[in-house]
This record gives structure tokens, C-alpha cells and sequence, in this order.
């Protein structure tokens, strides 16, 4: 390699992001010292700046700027509804979607044997806590549609069933999805749940 | 959107980078605020680094930290063989492949009709000026082998047909092919086989 020591320093801290490799790593490397006023130096001081001020709210796991998040702060959300998602990509993507207006719970993850990764592992404890102390009417169990997360769904379900009403997402076919596309489970599912017209 | 304004504007930046979206751009981030002190805060500094640094060398084009690259102030490098390659990532492509003693010289991308890219808009007079003033046996006209390359490649050979041994990489680069996704084995076979053009 002749490209320098900083350069290649830049090149392997950057293919150990999601979803870059060498190759990409070198392309956005490059992409970077091109457009240095205009990318490279805007992102690095942000980078900066979120590194100096991101954190995880203490209540629900949200990322943000301060200890408790803007929508745990916010007396708006607290409807008595609590979303219960794995991670912080989850929580976005309901917040795009605008549909839900209550709180949230971050786990952080799923139960798993394979992972070693009990109750103790994620923010169940927090949750149990949550439901006990806050004015919470519905849990509404947003996990995904895998073995791990229904899983810890079911963990769930079982710790708080006699404590509050528990709701899951509905499962079927999204909108715009193509039939052929989808994996059996997915049309099994819509097709139990099928509804009159 | 709940997060906050910098880590929104975090995930913009990165969303302009070469292959990554906004989905895999807000999937980086959250990796980045997880992984703070070993991965957000480094890869923040080295960029502050980089931009500080990183600069085209002014004879090659090859991205280095100084005015002249490593590759030009080297002397074991001057044995007269020049290789034109289109971009900087084909160069390290043939870094890493080892086979290549020589100079480079970086032409900044290929001639283009629909995006008018003409001569002037590459290194294309500067490559003519090195000719004519380093002491250079053979140009190695190392395109990539799509048809923008080759015409390219073309162009600079009826320039310098009269004035300098002529060479392009063998075929074992395949049809369509671009330099920085071949395996090394791949490049320097190509290389040993170059032919006179
Ligand atoms: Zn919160
Ligand atoms: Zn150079």
C-alpha cells in the first residue's frame, strides 16, 4: 500500500461499520478526501459532537442528548400506551411511521440461549419496573418476527400478564408486498388473520 | 423523528457516502454511539487527521499527505515504466497486487461524450508533459475494460504512439470489468502478459 499510514488508519476503522467492507471502506475513504469541505470535515466535527453528547436515556434506552429523552420528558406521550421494541433502529422506524403516540422500551436485543443473553442481559428488569411504577394501561410488544424475538415476547407476556394489557403487532402481508416474495410463515399468518370485507 | 438534531444531521452526513442509504446510514450511527471509545471517537479524530492532511500529489494525482507522493519521491521507482490508471482506487488496486515497480499517473476518470468529459477535464496534457519530460520507456495503459476505457485508452495512445513504447494489460481483465474488484492474482497476471499496443 502506498497510500499513507493516516489513510489506511481512516480506511480500517471505517470498514468496521455495518455494512462496509475493504472495498467500500477504500471507495468512501476516497469519496471523503474528494469532497473534504463538504463531507469530511462537516462529519468529522459531527462525529465530535455526538460523541461528546449522545447518550442513552436512563428510562427507556432511546438515544439522545440528555439523560432522560425527549419523548420520555415530553407529558404529550404519556398516554399510557409503552412500546416495547429491541433496539433504537426499531423505535425509529415506529416514530417515522408517526402511528403510535405513548412511550417506549428499549431491550437492547433478544433472549437467546445461542448468546448467552437472559432477562438480566437486556432492559426487562427496567420494564417490569416501569409497568409497576408508571400509569401504563397497554404494553404493546413490537418485536420482530423472528424465533428470538417472539421469544422474548413470550418471556414478556408471561412476566406481566396479570399486570397490564398486553397487545402484539398485527402479523400479514405489508402494504405493497408481492405474495410471491414473501416466506410462508408471512402467508400463513395473513391468511389466518384474514378478515371480511 | 425522536432523536435529536445532531444525531439526525450525523446520519445525513454519512447517508452521502458511496454505498451506504439512509437505512444502513442510521444503522452506522447507532453502531458508532454504542461503540464510542473504540470506534466513534477514533474514526472522529482520524478524519479531523485526514482532512487536515490528505492531498493529491501534484505530478501523479495518487492521494497521499504530501505535495509529492511516496511513490514519485521514491527513486527505486523511476525505472521508466509509467501505468495510467483512471482513478486512485485502481491504483491501490495495483499496489496491493505487488506486480508493478514503476510510476503512476492518475488520469481522474475516462473521456465521455454524454457527461462531456473532454482531455482537458483529466491529467490527460500532464501525462503528454510527463512523457515528453521524465525519462519513460513504456506507458502501461491500465483502463478499466468498459467502452469509455478503452476509447480512453485510445485517445492517449494516437497522442503518444510516436513518442513512447505503448502497453495495455492482457485480456484475463474481464469484459466490463473495473480493476478494483479483480483479486491480485487476476491483476498480475494480466500485467506479466501486457502486450505492445
Ligand atoms: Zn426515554
Ligand atoms: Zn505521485
Amino acid at each position: 500500500m502506498n497510500s499513507t499510514r493516516d489513510i489506511d488508519a481512516l480506511i480500517d476503522l471505517m470498514a468496521r461499520l455495518p455494512g462496509l467492507g475493504p472495498r467500500s471502506a477504500r471507495r468512501a475513504v476516497l469519496h471523503l478526501i474528494r469532497k473534504r469541505a463538504l463531507l469530511l470535515t462537516p462529519l468529522a466535527d459531527m462525529m465530535q459532537q455526538v460523541a461528546a453528547t449522545a447518550r442513552e436515556c436512563l428510562n427507556c434506552g432511546n438515544v439522545g442528548t440528555s439523560d432522560i429523552c425527549d419523548i420520555c420528558n415530553s407529558e404529550k406521550r404519556a398516554n399510557g400506551e409503552l412500546c416495547v421494541v429491541e433496539d433504537v433502529a426499531d423505535l425509529w422506524a415506529m416514530e417515522r411511521s408517526g402511528v403510535f403516540k405513548g412511550r417506549y422500551h428499549v431491550l437492547g436485543g433478544t433472549l437467546s440461549a445461542l448468546d448467552a443473553v437472559g432477562p438480566q442481559e437486556l432492559r426487562i428488569p427496567q420494564l417490569i419496573d416501569r409497568v409497576a411504577g408508571e400509569n401504563i394501561s397497554e404494553v404493546i410488544l413490537a418485536l420482530n418476527a423472528t424465533i428470538d424475538g417472539q421469544t422474548t415476547a413470550h418471556y414478556i407476556a408471561d412476566q406481566l400478564e396479570d399486570k397490564v394489557r398486553l397487545t402484539s403487532l398485527a402479523q400479514g402481508v405489508p402494504i405493497g408486498g408481492e405474495l410471491d416474495y414473501l416466506d410462508d410463515g408471512t402467508i400463513t399468518a395473513a391468511m389466518r388473520a384474514r378478515k371480511s370485507l
